[in-house]
């Protein structure tokens, strides 16, 4: 049984222990074993496992659920990595089925649709720890006022536009960097003014950082996408869409036992299953320079190279183009 | 290693020397090392590699990031002439990749999708000079504060509509007019309301133009256009979807050698042949044009000359018809 504190509570350095592990890391996004196959082969460090990545959510529009525990289980049995998984805010029957499933961490994910509109999973209630999105200080400490052990910026998911992730990351660390300069009076009003806890707010502008590790997300793309968001600060990133995109997403998942019968003749099949072994070797290319990037973010040498091996980057979205109303990063504050 | 000045910065002066170079020349841009190659047969003075030209990234959509470092090494290697490049605006990450890729020239540009709303790149940090766009002087001079050895107007990219290059550069010719019969404690109030640093602006005041070269971009399409926009002050001129538009980039890249196999038949492969010879010849012939009314701007005799000789300008968009959304000149001011 881990320690609690006086609250009944987990402690915060008990949770906070694999987000250190992370550090320096990128977590991939994957639908399926085979794809988390392909990121644990390309060096990520975690994989979140969800039905269907950010960019394919926001085309097809509907709701977002956490996955199927059937795929969940099945990516955990198939990678030696830390496996974390996607709940909706608020929805902490889903949080709690992750926990029994044995997840790693809990994503409560503003690219699922929300469950809640006022109010976040209580994170203090799990053995489980938790990474939340964060657009500003004060969004950040409200979520690790409620237990969470990890923050990540919210960026603009499955856009594959990274501006929105470095407008969060340099909002969060600008914020900090005031704080360390305020008198003790400033600091309440502080605390009045980005929304969070004084306690927390005190303890940052002493720190001059967050008492849990600050990732980045949300429209991280490609290596120098990464490497711009390691140098700004972040301490690992997530990739979402950027590495298994949705025209990509079928013919990865032929399978070479199973799935003759899909087709009408063998060369078609093996046709399909050709194309689906050069696609596979261009998704692990593209997710391992990405894993190169991120440790060798301060080296251009490597950046240029790794650059150089990608394919197929995703097309994107434009966040400019993006109606207010159809932003995911505005869900849940 | 370069001079530094007493903040550790490359020295203004060192990096604006390849763009004195430059003056009275035209600046193509290109998709490929063919391209590349045409480019420098007509007179180019230099290439900027992109991985499409403006007019096929503002009808295709999505984030427009760095080209891949291949081709971008490719072209090197193909020509003698400086290799520019573009990065998103404040992606200091791309920037170092092209740095290392050891290209003569890094444009910030508008034209792709921007990586910070609020900040640019740091171009001090960097050895490799840096080009930047302006719609005004203030802005010019916040990016000549940034780093920037080269200023061009911002025009609208990718339209054929010359009508805001000749804007922006008439805008910044009649502010630096309006400086230099400006008494001291008017300098103060001008610095102010261009919102840029006034020590640049008493620089201006004095010399009466930039402390870096003054070249033009967006929306220049035939040679009258060069012409028109050197008589009205340029420097030097960059032609962008003008040369290589999407309806001939694929007939340009059938390669003689090697594509024999994409088509069925040894006639219809020489057919693609003959029409990619013969447009390559009107690329050539269309880009020399361009650069032999740069060089003559002030003659209408070889004016007129050049301009019969050009077919297939592009068809363009009307500045005056695109949406206030949709402009790429309001990004990053």
């Amino acid at each position: 049984m881990p320690e609690t504190n006086t609250n009944g509570h987990y402690g915060l350095r008990l949770k906070t222990g694999l987000a250190e592990m992370l550090k320096g890391g990128v977590i991939m996004d994957v639908m399926s074993a085979a794809q988390a196959e392909i990121a644990q082969e390309a060096g990520a460090t975690a994989v979140m496992a969800l039905e269907k990545v950010p960019a394919m959510l926001r085309a097809e529009g509907g709701v977002a659920r956490m996955a199927n525990p059937k795929v969940i289980k099945e990516i955990m049995r198939t990678v030696d990595i830390p496996v974390m998984a996607k709940c909706r805010i608020g929805h902490f029957a889903e949080a709690q089925i992750l926990q029994e499933l044995g997840v790693d961490y809990i994503d409560e994910s503003e690219v699922l649709t929300p469950a809640d509109e006022e109010h976040h999973v209580d994170k203090h209630a799990f053995k489980t720890p938790f990474v939340c999105g964060a657009r500003n200080l004060g969004e950040a400490l409200r979520r690790i006022a409620e237990g969470a052990a990890m923050i990540r910026t919210k960026g603009e998911a499955g856009t594959g536009d990274v501006i929105h992730a470095v407008k969060h990351m340099r909002q969060i660390l600008k914020e900090m960097k005031q704080l360390t300069v305020m008198s003790e009076q400033e600091l309440y009003a502080a605390a009045k003014n980005h929304q969070a806890p004084y306690e927390l707010i005190r303890m940052v502008a002493k720190a001059g950082k967050l008492p849990v590790p600050n990732f980045s997300a949300g429209g991280i793309a490609t290596p120098a996408d990464a490497a711009l968001m390691m140098q700004l600060g972040a301490e690992a990133v997530f990739v979402g869409s950027g590495i298994f995109m949705k025209e990509r997403a079928t013919p990865l998942d032929v399978d070479v036992n199973k799935d003759r019968s899909k087709f009408d003749s063998q060369k078609e099949f093996e046709l399909a299953v050709g194309k689906a072994k050069e696609e596979r070797a261009e998704a692990v290319s593209r997710a391992s320079a990405i894993v190169q990037a991120t440790t060798h973010y301060n080296d251009p040498k490597i950046l240029a190279e790794e650059s150089a091996k990608v394919t197929g980057t995703m097309k994107g979205l434009a966040v400019a183009a993006i109606e207010e109303k159809d932003l995911l990063q505005t869900r849940g504050w």
